[in-house]
C-alpha cells in the first residue's frame, strides 16, 4: 500500500451544514482535494490555503472523465499526500464511488469511504415530505432516471417498481420524467398519486411543487423538470403542503403549480 | 407559533464523525434534548453542561411512548426552551420524524428537520458495499423487516421488490430475515444472490458477513442476524469481500461466514 490515502467523502446535498463532522476535518487536512460540480463553495472553504483544489466536475460535452479522476485521484496518493476526493451527497449512492474504490484497491491506494447525506433524503426532509410513515409507508425505492450505458440489464422496471415501493424517488430523472410517470401508471400507479418535485434541495435556490402523477405523465400540461431535482412519488408527497417548514428569505419555498387541480381527474 | 423550537435531528448511524455540522451545532446550542437508544455518547458530549438531557428510547417490555415524546417536545419548545429531537441516523428514513413534525404543526410549533446519514447507506459504506453501481445496479430499495400494526397496507410486496430493485436494504429486519429472505425468492430472485450482514454499523463493534440469499432463507443453516443490522442483498454484495476498509484495532471488520459456500447450491 501506498503512503498517502485517499478520502472518498460525501459533501452532502447543498447546504454545507449538512457536511458531516469527519468530512470537515479530513478536507482541513488534506493535501489535494478533488470536487464535484454541486459542491458549495462555503465547504470548499474548510480546505486550507497550501492545498491543491482540483475541479473535475464534467465540462459539457467532454464525455466522461472517471478514468482521468482515477489516475490523479492514485498518482496524488503515491506521492504520500491525503487526498479528499469530494462527492455531492453520498458516495455509493449513485455517485460511483464504488468505482473508484474499485480503481485504488487495484493500484494498492489506501482508501477511506466517507458516508454524506443523500440529496434523496435531505430533498425529502428540507419540502417536509417523510419518505417512510406509519401510516403510508414503509419501503422507499431510491432509482435514476438515466442508466449507464455499460449496465448489463436495463434501465428500472418501473411496472415492479410501482408495486414494489409505496414511496418512490427518482434521482438525475428530470430529463425522462414524462416517460417514467407513464410506465409507473402502467405499472399500476394511480394518476392521482401525489408528487413532489424539489428542485436545488437544501440550497437557497430550492423550490419545492406538489402535483399528481398524472400531470408528470402528460408532457402537454406544461410541468417542466429541470435539473438538479430530486422527484418523490407516492402517498407521503402529499404530506409537503402540510410539513414544509424551510425558507429561504422568510418565505417557504413551496409553490402552488397549475394543472395540480386537473390532474385529479 | 411558539417562542421555543424544536430541531428534529438525525444523529447518524453511530460513528459520531457522522454527526452533520449543523447537528453539532445545534446540540451545542441546545436547552433540551431528547435522544433516542442508539445515539452515541460521543454526540451527548456536545450538549451543554446545563441543558436537560433526556434519554426517551424504548424500554423493553414498556411499549410505544410516542405520544409522551411528542406531548414532551411540544412543553419545552412552549417554554421558550430550544429543543432537539436527537434520533438515529436519518428522521424522516424510519424514524419517525413525520409523525413528530405533524404533531408540532397541530401544536402551532415552530421545527426544522435536520438530515442526517441513515445507517442504510453508511452501513453500506463502511462495509465497502456501493448501493448503486454502473455495472451492477441503479436501483436500491430500502424496506423495514418489521410494519406497523396501523399501516393500511400488509408488510412489503417482496414479490415485486424481488423484480423492482437491483440492491434491497432491509432494515430493523433481523427478527423475521428468514422469511423475507424465503418471500424474496419466492418472487424471482435467485438463491445465490449475494448478501452483506453489516451489525453494529460505522462503530467500533461492527461486524460485517457475507453470503447467500438461500442461507439466509435457511433457518437450520444456523446464519443468525442480531440487531442492530443492515442487510444488503445483491449483486453489489459481493464487493464486500473486495472493497472492504473499515478497520477496528487494525483489523477488518469482515468474517468469514459458514455455510456461504452450501449456499451457491
Amino acid at each position: 500500500m501506498s503512503k498517502g490515502k485517499v478520502y472518498i467523502v460525501g459533501a452532502g446535498p447543498g447546504d454545507p451544514g449538512l457536511l458531516t463532522m469527519r468530512g470537515a476535518a479530513l478536507l482541513a487536512g488534506a493535501d489535494t482535494v478533488l470536487y464535484d460540480r454541486l459542491v458549495d463553495s462555503e465547504v470548499l472553504k474548510l480546505v486550507p490555503l497550501g492545498a491543491r483544489k482540483i475541479y473535475v466536475g464534467k465540462v459539457a460535452g467532454s464525455g466522461d472523465n472517471q478514468g482521468k479522476i482515477n489516475e490523479k485521484m492514485a498518482s496524488e496518493a503515491k506521492k504520500g499526500r491525503v487526498v479528499v476526493r469530494l462527492k455531492g451527497g453520498d458516495p455509493f449512492l449513485f455517485g460511483r464511488g464504488g468505482e473508484e474504490a474499485e480503481f485504488l484497491r487495484r493500484r494498492r491506494v489506501a482508501y477511506e469511504i466517507v458516508p454524506g447525506v443523500s440529496s434523496s433524503l435531505a430533498g425529502a426532509a428540507y419540502a417536509g415530505v417523510p419518505l417512510t410513515h406509519r401510516d403510508y409507508s414503509s419501503s422507499v425505492l431510491i432509482v435514476t432516471g438515466r442508466d449507464a450505458p455499460s449496465k448489463r440489464k436495463g434501465i428500472a422496471d418501473w411496472k415492479s417498481a410501482a408495486k414494489a415501493a409505496e414511496t418512490v424517488v427518482i434521482m438525475m430523472g428530470a430529463g425522462n420524467i414524462a416517460e417514467t410517470a407513464k410506465r409507473l401508471i402502467e405499472g399500476g400507479m394511480r394518476a392521482d398519486t401525489p408528487v413532489a418535485i424539489i428542485q436545488w434541495a437544501t440550497t437557497r435556490r430550492q423550490k419545492v411543487r406538489t402535483s399528481y402523477l398524472g400531470v408528470l405523465a402528460d408532457a402537454k400540461r406544461g410541468l417542466t423538470v429541470e435539473p438538479p431535482s430530486v422527484i418523490i412519488i407516492g402517498a407521503v408527497a402529499s404530506l409537503a403542503k402540510k410539513l414544509d417548514w424551510f425558507k429561504v428569505d422568510g418565505m417557504t419555498t413551496l409553490q402552488e403549480t397549475s394543472g395540480s387541480k386537473k390532474a385529479r381527474n
